[in-house]
């Protein structure tokens, strides 16, 4: 039995959060109230969008309160239920992250359905990460069979599932990440070509990698790459903006050189995020779940372990500390 | 009877064209072939999209030609035909414009219909720059009743004719345009409010216009307003991407501090063409003859006289010298 602390936000970062921001504190264990359960959490998730709601700023999420446990993807095992709809033991998927133990109404937490996955898929591929990928690439970049894709940050959670639902489509597709090691798996996860940006500029490895253009542009980091793919644009080409994390921390500085051939070429940017899509969660269970049955789309994690290492996992999201999903393990 | 005379481009401008980029000379009048007529042409178009025709780069359109006649949109009268499709006195629609005579097979030449409207509406309100207003606002933008739309260069032609569109159509309206004397046509035209960008920086300014934030972003400018647009946009978003006129010359150097909020307000933005919509140009003349004739939808000309004023008329087009159409009558 663990015991339970809740991480909490102690004041809003500047730029790059610091260990500073953060502390980890002792929750009160109150008895339920009717209809509650408490679960105790196993694996919580951190995600690159967890920094906009440090900022106290209105977002698609509301800020995270000051001196507050913090919030974000968990799943867990009820331990405790005065609700009808949860018994002891079920294995759920909540937003009550980043704290040992999680008390709240039964609505707060999902039963997941009894696929033969491991339990952390549900923080990965059949997760918010596989499920951003999966929406982002067929339904805001509208991608099909045969499109020339991009997609930048290839190595990371959502990056890697894009990879590998392009090939499982019939994409040709040209991941980026930084560095050989991370290149080498993006090939192995089925890209046709990987760019390493850490190498030299974005744009002539590009051009060397797609020299016929791209359909489709996965922006997972915003800045260098975004320009890259503005100016190799076929016409009629779609981006699905997720993610901008080159700026999260600093505000875009980015000066678009190409960002005028959006008229010459078409192209449309669509931003998107995974919850646009909740009615279409069937279709992705679908698709994903057999696809991972299959071997068609692999996982892999970046770990730490203990409620500790929570501050230290978040901010190697930054770094490029990770391959695939991070997570941390209670 | 005028000459026969039509603008070279002698040398790729850097940056603003000069008039040093620009030669005036004599055509050769020869006999016309079978299948071909000879136009006389009586009003010129000058357009923002014709500097990008003056790079040697491969865009929609291809690039003009170094001491070739350039082209453009024009208007003129049939003088000469051995074509059974046209005859002498005819009224046409061309793209071979920038000269005093044209001689082409005759599907160069598009027969205007007999709508009761001034020759030089169909460089205008029922020409490139309505449809191109029309298809953006409608079709590209998804504008619909009820919508806030923002619109930059609001005194010019594309822009005028898209804040009387967005009039007819039941929209809200908040039009930019540089000085009192514009702004002032900008309202007269039916805006809800009107920006002078020239009188302190937009997004302030915008933000007072549209507390609640916009729907729809008519794009012919880029750069500054196009910021203000992404800092002010409301949940889904449309921006139509009609033109950059702000980076043609010096190419963007703006830095884009609020393009993240394309993800979380899920903005959608689309560059077009006019031409993207021809197989809708029967909505168009329809809907557009309408306005016209019900006097929804005025227009307003800024006219230099004579072939030799047409550089004089292009340059006006990036030192915001003209309100509505700038035209050329020979």
């Amino acid at each position: 039995m663990s015991g339970n602390r809740a991480w909490h936000l102690m004041s809003r970062p500047q730029g790059l959060p610091t260990h500073e921001n953060f502390a980890l504190k002792a929750q009160p264990t109150a008895p339920l109230q009717d209809g509650w359960a408490r679960v105790e959490n196993k694996w919580l998730s951190v995600d690159p969008y967890m920094r906009g709601r440090m900022n106290d700023v209105k977002s698609y999420v509301p800020p995270f309160q000051l001196d507050e446990p913090m919030q974000g993807g968990a799943v867990g095992t009820v331990v405790e239920s005065r609700s009808p709809n949860l018994k002891e033991g079920d294995l759920v998927f909540h937003m009550l992250g980043w704290r040992e133990q999680a008390a709240a109404p039964a609505e707060a937490f999902n039963k997941m359905p009894p696929l033969p996955v491991a339990e952390h898929e549900w923080l990965g591929n059949l997760g918010l990460t596989g499920g951003t990928a999966y929406f982002g690439l067929l339904r805001a970049a509208q991608a099909k069979e045969g499109d020339i894709v991009f997609v930048s940050a290839a190595a990371g959670a959502v990056g890697s599932a894009v990879v590998q639902i392009a090939r499982a489509k019939g994409m040709t597709v040209i991941g980026s990440a930084g560095g050989a090691d991370k290149c080498a798996w993006v090939r192995e996860l089925g890209a046709d070509a990987a760019i390493d940006y850490k190498a030299g500029p974005v744009l002539p490895q590009l051009q060397a990698a797609a020299p016929k253009g791209i359909d489709v542009y996965f922006d997972n980091v915003g800045g260098e790459h975004l320009d890259a793919a503005f100016a190799l644009a076929r016409q009629n080409a779609r981006f699905a903006i997720c993610g901008m994390i080159d700026d999260y921390n600093k505000g875009s500085t980015h000066q678009f050189r190409f960002i005028m051939r959006i008229i010459a070429m078409r192209i449309m940017l669509k931003g998107f995020i995974y919850t646009d899509y909740l009615a279409e969660m069937a279709d992705f269970y679908r698709e994903m779940g057999g696809w991972i049955a299959s071997g068609a789309v692999k996982s892999r994690e970046t770990v730490h372990e203990g409620i500790e290492a929570m501050p230290d996992a978040f901010l190697g999201l930054f770094s490029g500390g990770n391959t695939g999903k991070m997570l941390v393990k209670l």
